[in-house]
């Protein structure tokens, strides 16, 4: 089958071995993949990571469990023991031994077919679209901030950054009730969440507020010392992206304003499915290109374009 | 009167015009007053604080409401304006308009008398010794994660750093029934916390472990990323120092392990002072040694050196 394959130095379209259904595990026909930031870091050399890129995807289970056959399917990436004591308290997002789809000795889904574990399987409802479905994992981990953080309707939020993770979190933590800021750069991006009834701000012009919420979605240290002045004292600060590595930052203010960090990654994908099936999400906005799987490698280019939001990987079932 | 005035430059003792008590507030004849690291960052330039030092402290009101007057008191370091926001919810350590004792905009108590607001002044349990009492201030801040984190019997919690506020953020952590391993570098000091059955590992010997809680209080880089290596996932790190400023960090395994940081400044002095009154918590053994309030300054000089504990300016009455 084809495949995006990253040999560690280049992300090539190759020939691949297809994956076989294993013991509880799936093979699905993927229908359309998303481009993710980590996919972009990964390719910079992130987790040192080989092999099929691709996390977020949908697309129809064609071997595994009869009872899943044919299935419309979304699946969380995270692939758990699901025996350790992690696993038993429903932490496998954090299983010691996972492996990580696309991330971490797992193959991904930027590819015709890819090997789920049944366990990790969503059914897609009917009403929601592909190009909606797609977008199921990176609102999942949106959605993660509620479970980790009381969002009390009324509360104070900036989101920080306006790209795919920006747009999502404002708009699950708009739908939760919390009086939302978002502040980005780019007008366009904004205009999404305007159309949403949600407050924006360009950061040029922002003159700070001191806000119960900062969800840190751009990944720079430059945005994690605006969250801690942003915030409140004994505020929350939530920090949604891997990428502020090796980052100089003055914590003090930290300490003196007793600022709570919570560092915040995947997350559950029931909220999501059903938020995308009220459509109480836009996540379709977000799409820029879509590009099929046979030029893969030029999606992943174009995503890492300034400005340039969701490309989709489309399995078009052509033949390399 | 005589103080230990900081101008910017070097800290001496100086005559300096003695406090009045303005209304609400009192004047103490200060016994005994305790050097803190704080006040060594103080004389580095932190704050670009110039004034008289000393924040840890207690003695006897000789001004103030007569209901005060001969009470022997230690008193909060927070000026609160009493009246804003945060004041009336309770979080007038956070004023956004405080003067904080020694540190920001308000004389210390390295002096013969200091003024304190009535409102931050508590009375002293009659067996609760002068060189105990004025642990008051540290050890409440060492109670202040009690505040901000649930600590249940059996939490596994590491204490980095066997400094003054490891030494006591150990005891109280052991005290709310957590079982507490502190990591230090001194077997002599770390002999003070297995005395109260604490088990203590020297930081070269220690293998790791997966903590529920870490309490950073070493204020280094290196303590950060160990304390962030040293938890579990959803594990949470209190970081209690402000020292660790402008240090490079990797937070990529805080955002993966989504690890929780709560940053921790002053605290309540009831409970403080009702573990003084128990004995429930070894201060004594801290002191290394008594010093004069005419040479307070090489008593600064003195609590900086490595190894040496918690050093007491005395006020001993003798003229300079």
């Amino acid at each position: 089958m084809r495949a995006l394959f990253f040999d560690g130095s280049a992300a090539r379209v190759v020939d691949h071995p297809e994956p076989v259904a294993g013991e509880g595990m799936a093979v699905i026909r993927v229908s359309l993949a998303g481009v993710c930031r980590t996919d972009l870091e990964l390719v910079k050399g992130y987790m040192g990571f080989r092999g099929v890129l691709g996390h977020e995807f949908v697309g129809v289970v064609i071997a595994g469990p009869d009872e899943w056959k044919g299935a419309r399917v979304v699946g969380e990436i995270n692939f758990a023991c699901g025996t350790c004591d992690l696993c038993q308290r429903g932490l496998g997002r954090h299983c010691p031994t996972r492996r990580v789809m696309g991330i971490l000795h797992a193959d991904g889904a930027f590819a015709e077919l890819v090997a789920v574990p049944v366990a990790n399987l969503h059914r897609v409802p009917d009403n929601v679209p592909d190009d909606a479905a797609v977008f199921t994992e990176p609102l999942a981990a949106a959605f993660e901030i509620l479970e980790q953080v009381r969002v009390q309707p009324g509360l104070s939020c900036v989101v920080l950054g306006d790209g795919k993770l920006g747009l999502l979190v404002a708009q699950v933590l708009h739908g939760a009730g919390a009086r939302v800021l978002a502040v980005g750069k780019h007008e366009s991006k904004l205009g999404i969440l305007r159309r949403r009834g949600i407050d924006t701000v360009c950061v040029d012009q922002w003159q700070g507020v001191r806000a119960d919420l900062v969800a840190e979605t751009t990944g720079t240290a430059n945005g994690l010392a605006t969250a801690i002045a942003a915030l409140r004292p004994r505020g929350t600060l939530v920090l949604k992206s891997t990428v502020a590595v090796g980052a100089e930052i003055n914590l003090a203010p930290l300490v003196i304003n007793e600022i709570t960090v919570v560092g915040s990654r995947c997350g559950p994908f029931a909220p999501a499915l059903q938020a995308l099936a009220q459509q109480s999400i836009d996540v379709r906005s977000l799409i820029c290109a879509r590009v099929p799987l046979n030029h893969a490698d030029e999606g992943l280019h174009l995503a890492a374009q300034p400005g340039v939001l969701k490309v989709l990987i489309e399995n078009d079932g052509q033949q390399r």
